[in-house]
């Protein structure tokens, strides 16, 4: 098998280059299958392989009897030639493994036969249509014009933002704050802006920043810490810190619900951990996307609340909570670290669409914000305890899990370690996607990140038992 | 000058390794001005403007008689430490000397006292509020969910898009088309998905992506290639294509309305260009950003009409026909490319925004676009006629310009080559915003770009006279 890649590989590169020079010219035709096997000494199935590959490159095309004919030369070919460039620094074994699995992921999502047990996402049945309808409106009514935002975003949303977050404890003026077009986007602007590349991302061990290619395409390298059920654990966290000057620490930290353990923080452990951080002198990336989610009680003061020296970059987004179709987040931190990642963020996109700005500022101004999320935790309340009581009911001997006090998540560690590749594509077969632990992880695990926040009831009650099914056969 | 300037950066860098290594700590109170001049032996004035540079950077604050503290050490300091490293591959010298002027520009754009005389955006006064307001009703009314998108964008769009483009001969499936968070983003996917560092961008000269750093940031080299009244110059094309295997060339190109010049290719130096790019493989990317915009007659074909190798990457947006602040483009080409820039742009910032898309969407599906332009560039041949006129009145001794068929611009050779960092301090004294033509050369110029679309009526009467008046004083 190895062999035969590789020989498939070189007869792809010989081919390609032929295009790339020209000798096989576009609407060139190629030879038969057969003289090209006889030519490269290898058996017929390779030389469909090459085709194969050479088509889906949108190399060639084969037209009916008339025979394969080369149809493109320059961007398809780059296309082809480059797969490497955009994750050359990413860490090769684990995380490509993984890679085929998240693209699975990403397309299948769209395909509505499928059941998704583990999508960070709100239901489309949460989503707050009349209010949204109404807000709409108003926007409407109320903009002259949709014309470029100033470096930071729209001035307006940075003071709704500012009140918002001082209702949890956050002073920020609003030049302080910088609108982005969702935290992805922020994770990216603070790497490319404020990290060089010797850089080290200490995360918590699993962390939904490791199913991202952001911080390793630019070369930065990551490590997990491990975590208790308060959330990173400080002395691992100090074992880990580089010695000497090899690497610049930095920690990336959801203390808040985290993604994707459920686990919160509570304020005793962030209080060590911001000593820690500002004797050790570590910056901080405090991502709180899930804290308006809480089901039970408020979450303690975010970190960012408890800084005093600046240590800490705090990205929030509405993207978990209202409506993820909108790509708005933002960054708050010290004036002029947020002016230049302002900066970079015009060379990038010239800023976050103007109208969902708009909109968030009127969903947190009118107050109607604050309203919706009275009901939205009432009915995650309820997709929580229909969860809970499914596993209880179909789970009890094969897995062992939280129970969240918030946020989307169910960390769910399965008795048995089966292979994450095998039971995705069981799974798959059954119309039900999942999310395998594997993904966030720093090493192999036997977990399945489950959400109730995505899947309609009557999905999670047909998905977890059909779920619970397939381990069994295993 | 400069030995004081080397003093203070060394100054600079020794207390920013004393907060950094915590020998000054947060809340340090810091030595007296007088005490810092005498230890380093210098004037108090470059002490006052080390402390100035420190305040700017988030790292010192000075407490009224208390004196001058501490108050920041990690990400301002990483923020102050790092200014190169965006811009680390950036051409040195001309580019650089006019990052100021754009960073100034950027500022003061916000200032509503300014008349912005080059501004490439639509006067407000253009906004077609009433139709967008029937448009948010009509879309808030039909979304059910404004979640995630696919990676490529939403497919109503991208349909809706692709009868568009079919109007003026681009056959494009709704596969093969990538919806964007404007056309900047698609350079950015471009130069980080399919460009290597060793490539070399071909653009004419001048060149409103010369302005930009998305290309350079990435190592990307650019290199300007003389135009005439038809748009580039084949034979200097030509003459600039590398020998050997030294670079990979690309070309860069606005053929229609050119940016910042004006200039419309005809269809025969677009069928030249076309053919030279295919018998060289030489791979394109054609920015349409102003088609919509002509205003005597349709522009001819855009190259991806007569492309039949998918030799031709384009580019096209609403930013200038209808609202920049929507942030909506869309890259067309062949399949396989853009399903692999639209898994980056996932890996970016998950899609652009979903209400956007829905917006621009309706705008297409409805014909109110279509309808609307027709109303547009009829107030675009009265801008364009009132500018013509004042430059008649007031700039026949002073300037040569051009008179466009499209798009926004007019470029104003001046007579007397003045300094650009010079007039545009003289002008911004007088409230007046201009686009120096260095901003978008290889070298320096003796032009401005005179935008018709931005300012009303009244500030371009003004601030034309005003400018003729301040070249007069040169």
């Amino acid at each position: 098998m190895i062999q035969k890649r590789g020989k498939t590989q070189t007869i792809l590169a010989d081919i390609k280059l032929k295009i790339k020079t020209g000798t096989w010219h576009v609407n060139f035709l190629m030879p038969t299958q057969r003289a090209l096997a006889e030519h490269y000494s290898v058996n017929r199935s390779t030389i469909v392989e090459v085709i194969d590959q050479l088509q889906a490159d949108g190399l060639v095309e084969t037209r009916g009897r008339q025979g394969t004919f080369v149809v493109n030369q320059t961007w398809s070919l780059l296309a082809s030639e480059q797969p490497k460039h955009w994750g050359q620094f990413v860490d090769t074994g684990f995380h490509q493994a993984n890679q085929p699995i998240i693209q699975s992921i990403n397309q299948l999502e769209f395909d509505e036969r499928y059941i998704r047990l583990g999508t960070g996402e709100l239901s489309p049945s949460l989503y707050p249509k009349d209010a949204m309808n109404r807000i709409l409106t108003d926007v409407g009514l109320n903009t002259d014009n949709l014309g470029y935002e100033c470096p930071k975003g729209s001035l307006a949303l940075r003071q709704a933002i500012s009140q918002q977050v001082a209702k949890y404890g956050i002073e920020a003026s609003a030049e302080s704050i910088l609108i982005v077009s969702g935290s992805l986007q922020a994770m990216q602007l603070i790497s490319i802006g404020l990290m060089s590349s010797d850089a080290l991302l200490l995360t918590e061990s699993p962390s939904y920043v490791k199913s991202l290619n952001t911080f390793q395409s630019v070369g930065i390298e990551l490590q997990g810490v491990a975590m208790d059920d308060s959330g990173i654990d400080l002395k691992a966290l100090l074992n880990q810190l580089p010695t000497g000057k090899s690497k610049m620490p930095y920690l990336y930290t959801i203390p808040t619900f985290h993604n994707p353990t459920g686990v919160l923080m509570p304020e005793n452990r962030r209080q060590e951990l911001m000593t820690f951080c500002n004797h050790y002198k570590l910056p901080l990336i405090e991502d709180d996307a899930y804290r308006e989610l809480w089901l039970d009680s408020p979450a303690p003061p975010p970190l960012k609340a408890m800084d005093t020296q600046g240590n800490v970059l705090y990205l929030g987004t509405v993207s978990k909570s209202l409506a993820a179709g909108l790509r708005i987040g933002w960054v708050i931190g010290p004036e002029p670290v947020i002016d230049r990642l302002g900066d970079i963020k015009m060379q990038l996109d010239y800023g976050a669409s103007s109208i969902s700005q708009n909109i968030v500022t009127e969903w947190l101004n009118s107050g109607a914000y604050d309203s919706y999320l009275v009901t939205l935790r009432e009915a995650l309340r309820v997709r929580r305890a229909l969860t809970l009581t499914l596993l209880e009911t179909h789970f009890k001997d094969l897995a062992t899990w939280n129970s969240p006090t918030g946020g989307f998540y169910i960390w769910l560690r399965l008795n048995k370690s089966v292979s994450a590749a095998q039971l995705f594509k069981k799974a798959v077969a059954e119309f039900i996607l999942l999310n395998p632990g594997d993904i966030y992880d720093y090493e192999k695990n036997q977990y399945l990140r489950i959400s109730y926040a995505y899947a309609s009831h009557e999905q999670l009650t047909i998905g977890l038992r059909t779920l619970s099914e397939i381990l069994h056969s295993f």
